[in-house]
């Protein structure tokens, strides 16, 4: 099952067959064609992406950090950034540009150009543009094959639960994070939260990992933006293969565990859809293992026979792709998550 | 007198020094430093780029069009495009992308890849690569020099009395365009005021005569985008120069004259701070002219003492850069234009 977006964007790669449609598909583009660079945008919207009232700074941090995530699950070294920023009367531009500028300098990317405009809705998108190291090449999404292990880069379900900390008011500030009121304060429990505010709010894009993948011989990866399960899909779908996950693999997390109970959630569904993760998902030949410095998990195999499924306690489950579907539903993100 | 647009530019150049800041300042970004790539990125949101209700095709013929005039102002071959996409739901989005693909196709532009999120304000942002032709050189702000004639590609003002009709309630679907409610019908007025909509609808992107001053020996051009004045101050301050606008050469054109008459507007000021003419504005060394079939117009001189200037019936007055501010005032551009 695809999201409304996947097939909005699986029609545009037929119509636009011939005019680059045929190249879309992976987090970046490869320009020229196959050649050194790679090229994406990613976009975050107050009321969407982020909620009213976050602090400017972080906006930018988050912006270039999960557009960098892009970049890393292709194997690309960060470049360059251009900024097309629309924001409301009033609105503190030099707060965020100076954040923006700091995180570029932090990842070694320059500032090269940008657009402003004045808009109703904080609206700031970036494009980011690579370069394929010497002696590496693209990490694509339709390299997995059949037999290959199925790996994860980091947790997944810790972002959504920081997201849920939010809505339920968490409040950040730089990378200070003040709990909801009546969340029990110290020890693991309030540790763990504030941990996942902060992978919300500002993930870690795995470039290293990323460049890793480039090196190998063959490797298949994705980010995991919008949930694992439906990100997965892209990837098998891309690479036309199935895959199997693990659940003991997923949710075996002590953070995982003790905040989906606080927040009276289940930590599956967590792991399987929540999104926003911006860890890498990738297949690797089962012979070739990450090295530990990456604390990768192996979280299942991919199979020759098409669709998803999901080991439970002995049994062997069909797997519904689910997560954020930036087209579906009427609401937005950061109210509530329209799934499919 | 810079407009509050430039000044946030002016500071961010110098707060991104080293980390691209000082590559700031042309209407693209080369990549690598000086390097055969150049991007740009624009943006277009309904209510304040173009009216609520406008027909998505013509958006994103409009969305391409503006932003390979930017690319025409370096001397850049198109190449590739990036959509970032947010629209409001029920929005339709096939209706957009077939029309931005065929865009797409009639300039030999791939598009490689894109972003779609849901926002409550319709916002499209396209990121352009080009090349740099094989003999050709990029065309930058700052290469103006004292005693260089100034020309312009195309008419301007006309854009502006294009949007004024669009205001008293033309509209436009496709090619076809429909005047305003009592405007006198037939004739050379009408004629001029469905030209002046589609000038402001889908402007021309002049690649060819920026490829042109691609290989010139020294040539420096910026589009006039938010208003002739304005612009020109942009491209007299990167070369460090002044300029001096002949009013005849700009406003003796049968089209301003009899739109602006009907309109109740001064064609004069018109032409100076319109804005969105998209035509080229360029300086060349006197002994060079711009080949017939451009159509060009020379409108002034280039001069070694700084700030911009108007003769008109044999006076030389100063000349307040006024146009488009993007960040100042509180209004948008669909409803009423903030000057400086």
């Amino acid at each position: 099952m695809t999201s409304t977006e996947d097939r909005l964007i699986a029609w545009l790669r037929r119509r636009a067959r011939g005019a680059g449609g045929e190249r879309i598909g992976d987090d970046a583009a490869f320009l020229p064609r196959g050649g050194p660079w790679a090229a994406t945008v990613d976009t975050q919207i107050e009321g969407v992406h982020f909620l009213p009232g976050t602090d400017p700074r972080l906006l930018a941090r988050r912006l270039l950090a999960v557009n960098l995530s892009d970049l890393a699950s292709v194997g690309a070294v960060p470049r360059f950034a251009l900024l097309a920023l629309a924001a409301p009367a009033g609105f503190d531009h030099q707060r965020l540009l100076a954040s923006l500028v700091e995180a570029c300098r932090r990842w070694r990317v320059e500032l090269v150009g940008g657009d402003l405009a004045r808009s109703p809705a904080l609206t700031a998108v970036l494009t980011l543009v690579g370069s394929r190291p010497a002696g590496g090449r693209w990490v694509r999404r339709s390299a997995a094959r059949s037999g290959d292990a199925l790996w994860l880069g980091g947790p997944v379900g810790l972002a959504a639960a920081g997201l849920e900390l939010l809505r339920r008011g968490a409040r950040a500030s730089g990378s200070r994070v003040r709990l909801p009121p009546g969340f029990p304060p110290g020890g693991q429990l309030a540790a763990a939260a504030r941990r996942a505010v902060r992978r919300h709010l500002l993930p870690q894009p795995q470039l290293e990992l990323g460049g890793w993948l480039g090196r190998q011989r063959r490797a298949a990866a994705i980010d995991v933006s919008d949930g694992l399960s439906l990100d997965l899909g892209r990837l098998c779908r891309e690479s036309a293969v199935g895959a199997t996950i693990e659940a003991g693999a997923l949710i075996d997390r002590p953070d995982l565990d003790r905040l989906a109970h606080q927040l009276g959630k289940e930590p599956l569904p967590l792991a399987l859809s929540g999104g926003e993760d911006y860890v890498l998902l990738f297949a690797l030949p089962a012979s070739v293992e990450p090295p530990a410095r990456f604390a990768c998990h192996r979280i299942g195999t991919i199979h020759r026979q098409p669709g998803l499924h999901l080991r439970e306690e002995g049994r062997r489950l069909p797997l519904v792709e689910s997560g954020w579907d930036h087209l579906a539903g009427g609401s937005v993100r950061m109210q509530e998550r329209k799934r499919r």
